[in-house]
């Protein structure tokens, strides 16, 4: 049995991994705030986060993190959009690019390190930025509408948006490469 | 006599720092690379660096950081002007804030550690941003206009730039702090 530590402090998303998890992994969840570099890479970010993470735990650890980028922005603010979010509120996307190109790619990045072996996923979904429909999820989620859907995320199901989302892109992609 | 490192690989900056330090202190540069924490908050950024250069010289070091908080986008991008800046080109503030409120501030944080104190100051310039004039400077300067003046940072001499700059006065604010 492989013990693996996601570090977060949102019991949501311990389930929503569990949930996904083969029957040799076995996820526990740790809550301990780690700093974050300043990186427009967010795998970049990730991986950093992850050997924080593995050098604060001693234990195989599981980091996350989203990044939006914006084709009007050329890619930004990536992994900086949970700044733009907190400032400018849950429609910030929506004021960024208000009347231009509403490309977007929302992605997850998860990265592992046990001390030894690192690695990182890249789970993306692209998509487009609408004005805000929705009264599910949280963040940017009324404002975003992937590719092949007439809603956007806040107007899925939690069960639907998941079966579409960035992260459990990330995840899927994540017990692929644990078990190679 | 006051020894301190400027962390910077960029001659003409050390010039300038060089050009305005009291006679007790002795100002070199070292030329080495520091990862940077995200964050939205330049002062926060600029006291971490400084942690870090100190961690890595072990001498008393001072370094920069440089934020610009544009009003439309509630204070950012912040220090993560530079992403910005790499990625949308040397415009990127003009393309951000066209046709919309064009209110800025250009801030310049600069930490000091010594193994012991830590301080920070923050020099800022209030302006807005323009389309692009004038051929000096570098980055932003073509779209940035201090208050007072009708003319682009990048329409300035480099001496007329230097006695408005965001760095000159966070500079003036070191000396007054080092001389307390």
């Amino acid at each position: 049995m492989k013990q693996i530590y996601l570090v977060t402090g949102n019991k949501n998303k311990l389930r929503e991994w569990q949930q996904m998890m083969p029957a040799d992994v076995s996820l526990s969840s740790a809550d301990i705030d780690l700093m974050e570099m300043q990186s427009s890479d967010v795998e970049e970010v990730a991986a950093d986060k992850a050997r924080r993470a593995f050098k604060e735990l001693g234990k195989p650890v599981v980091v996350e993190d989203v990044s939006v980028e914006l084709a009007k922005l050329h890619g930004l603010p990536g992994p900086f959009v949970r700044f733009f979010l907190k400032a400018m509120g849950d429609d910030a996307l929506y004021a960024l690019t208000r009347g231009d190109e509403p490309r977007a790619v929302v992605a997850c990045a998860v990265a592992y390190f046990d001390g030894e072996h690192l690695f990182t996923v890249r789970g993306e979904v692209p998509g487009r930025i609408v004005p805000p429909r929705g009264e599910n999820g949280f963040g940017f989620d009324a404002t975003f509408m992937p590719d092949g859907y007439d809603t956007t995320y806040a107007e899925m199901s939690a069960e639907d948006k998941n079966t579409v989302s960035h992260r459990r892109r990330a995840i899927e992609l994540f017990i692929k490469a644990v078990q190679e």
